[in-house]
């Protein structure tokens, strides 16, 4: 299954890749020359990568997907740069009629604490159909102008101008895995707009079984990893100086090696 | 003046700049280490440069923009990768009732032999009146529920959803004068849709001024160049052959080098 | 056969690719939505995007190569920013006593009207010898420079500055079909250096099966045109505008269209 | 003073910069619209952008700058590919006798626990002595090479392929804020060798006195900061759930409001 149904009218569909965890591993062993080669150590690898940032050799593996979205989702999906893209045009094409509209159990209120976030205030049943009926009039209108305009053969690109922020375009779009990586730290992030996260997510979805160990590795380094500043760190080691000896010599899922780094960081930086 | 009005309710202003054409010649300079010094060649220097398709000393030269335009045109601007953008933002903002609605001297039927463009053909004085209400009732629909939404503090990032792809955005726009200069070849071609030449346009203005001899290079050796194919190439030469030595020997704007390298290219490629 | 060896101990390997020909359609499609979709006219639209610079649908082919050079030749490589590239290095590895010798007939005088190129001039057989001499004295000098230090254990990110320029390399580089036909423009033309020209014709090579179509048409389009100034245009229409009906009513590799909007450029631009 | 010498014969020149701090907090609040308006809060705003990750802003300012190192350095520099950089052309010039001799204080032993560093062991005098006098035999070796040929009027290009990599090279090289500070935070690091660190540091204290705020921010936020993974921040966690009460309700460099988030953090993620 390589097509993720996203929203009302999207989806992600992978449609071709390049390498996958083993590319990584290729290229980044170019670098260490006679260095490294044991077949069993590409996972370590792998994960020391990802730990250290060492960007360049997760660059090597190329993701190709269709995808059909709402524009205020594409405009905010575009400024990830290291991208390609082909779109479709509505200079060219009649856009078909698909326009988003959020089921109810996503409407929310302005946030008070993030300005550019929704509350988790609950919705009036009456509140919830009077924004729906909102939404559907205007874009009733929207396409009212928009055909009528196309039945009297105005030009393509003066038309679509009437057409919503909330109508569906597509694209082929194509990123390197580093990059891939970094558009899901961001969109996959609890401040970024509900609708974009459901296409992180089904992109997510879609590359994890190509790359599970480059995944992983991004889970645990990046995704659920916690950056603390210079004044918070001196928190941290002020507190833990006298009491460094009694936090845990092993821990499941990290390496004697990783836990002594972490407790010198905690010692002295 | 630094400030460009565009359409009915966008501007292009020029904020700040880095480097003039003499940044382009100290630039170029520094590659061909003491090779070349007299101040009194830059003008050629700088025509070399372009003619010669040599771009990077054009990328030390840099300019900063703050632009209004609607949202379709800010897409197809978007796609130059090379800029910074730093764009309002409808999550955080809410939106002015500003939407681009075209004067009726450039509404236009679709064109038949261009797919994308329109037709020159005039459209009588009842359809344009009809198109500019279409246009009107679409708006104003699509601003009766933004802020209906609004006024039911139903959160902003949902709520522009509704605006159309004329309401007009604003950002902060920051790019080289080689990737400038490749945006302008795009933008002001007659291909590219009118509302955004007329952005080109003023970005052209308000740099000329900055880099005259850049620019006047750019004029001649891209803007008015034409390149022809391998196989016309092939019927030039062939239709010329016989008939170089009845090319003029001297043109007023063309140097006696360029004029025999003409002739070359035209002899034998 | 996906490698070639290049000048004395390189080559350049191809070792993936994403996409062919059929990828630049069908990310061209997507663009146009429902309008065209005739399997038979892929080729046509190729070579239209290629012939109006519509460069996106080039960017959705990729290729990865294992690249061995010399450095002077990486360092001039390496000047395509849109590549992905990991090479092997010099602090972690030892590297291998490989460095370029040019074979004597790719010796040259400094050419005298090309400043960074070579003259066509015949060497005599001493002076050849002469500098083969130089050359292998000055490695066998770097070479004992450089193990000399690895052999006290001097840091080999220290011990390498002594080795030459013409020391070999190696890399994995990752390419979008787009910007690898800009680079082999660059690097295949006349005034490139012989030693980069050897590695872009083993890349030409190499990629010539897998986009056929792509490749002949960016060999008709882009490295056999010629761009003429707006100064050279108005000579040649100048020239042209009497004698218009004497051109070829058609060509064998020429379409009927694009005869046509050959002589209307001729005529008026 | 805009000049800081680096290495024997290198140094780092600030030519031209577009914009500083204030320029960051111009862009960033065309984000915002209207939201936030108060000249007071700049400070607080940058610091907030760099905090958080809002890179976008810091691109809005480009610095310039000229500079010299030797080109096993520059190899280093330019894979930082959002740079501009115009590089003396060894195809052109004759490049002067200028290779870079470490002082005997920065000679290493290669490190035993980090395969590409410096060992801090110290290297007996004798060995000292014999390691400059055997790169200082390998430079002579190699200028005798370049100059022979070049005395035989071989062709530059092919000359210099002699060079040794400690041959200085110059250009003039761009980048804006954000993709500069990226670049310090790479080659101020301790694991960065150390002769790119050195014009790592001549750089940032070129750009600290025009950026003063955005510097701070990136010392407090990135280059001080420390980045825990998932299973490192389980560990914290556990074991200062029980301890939060215990960690200061204030600190001199940290606002409230950043504590509560800090403890936030710690809690539950």
């Amino acid at each position: 299954m390589n097509k993720i149904k996203c929203l009302d009218h999207g989806f992600v569909k992978l449609i071709d890749h390049m390498g996958d965890d083993q590319a990584v591993v290729q290229a980044a062993r170019v670098s260490y020359g006679d260095g490294t080669k044991t077949a069993t150590k590409d996972r370590g690898l792998i994960r020391y990568l990802m730990r250290h940032r060492h960007t360049s050799p997760f660059e090597m593996v190329s993701f190709k997907f269709h995808c059909k979205m709402p524009i205020f989702i594409a405009r905010q999906w575009v400024r990830h740069r290291t991208a390609s893209i082909n779109e479709i045009s509505g200079r060219y094409s009649i856009l078909p009629e698909e326009q988003y509209v959020p089921e109810k159990n996503h409407l929310a209120y302005q946030s008070t604490d993030n300005k550019q976030g929704r509350s988790d205030e609950n919705i009036p049943q009456d509140v919830l159909n009077k924004t729906i009926d909102s939404i559907n009039d205007g874009f009733k209108a929207a396409n009212r102008a928009y055909h009528s305009m196309l039945d009297d053969n105005i030009a393509r690109e003066i038309a679509r101008i009437s057409l919503p922020l909330s109508q569906y375009t597509e694209w082929y779009w194509k990123m390197d895995l580093h990059n891939l990586l970094h558009f899901l730290q961001l969109r996959l992030h609890a401040h970024a707009q509900y609708e974009i996260r459901v296409f992180a997510e089904a992109i997510m979805e879609l590359i994890k079984p190509i790359v599970p160990i480059s995944y992983e590795a991004f889970d645990d380094y990046i995704l659920n990893s916690h950056t603390f500043s210079g004044a918070e760190m001196s928190i941290l080691r002020g507190f833990l100086k006298e009491r460094l000896h009694e936090l845990p010599t092993e821990h499941p899922s990290i390496s004697k090696r990783e836990l002594q780094s972490f407790k010198r960081i905690l010692e002295d930086g």
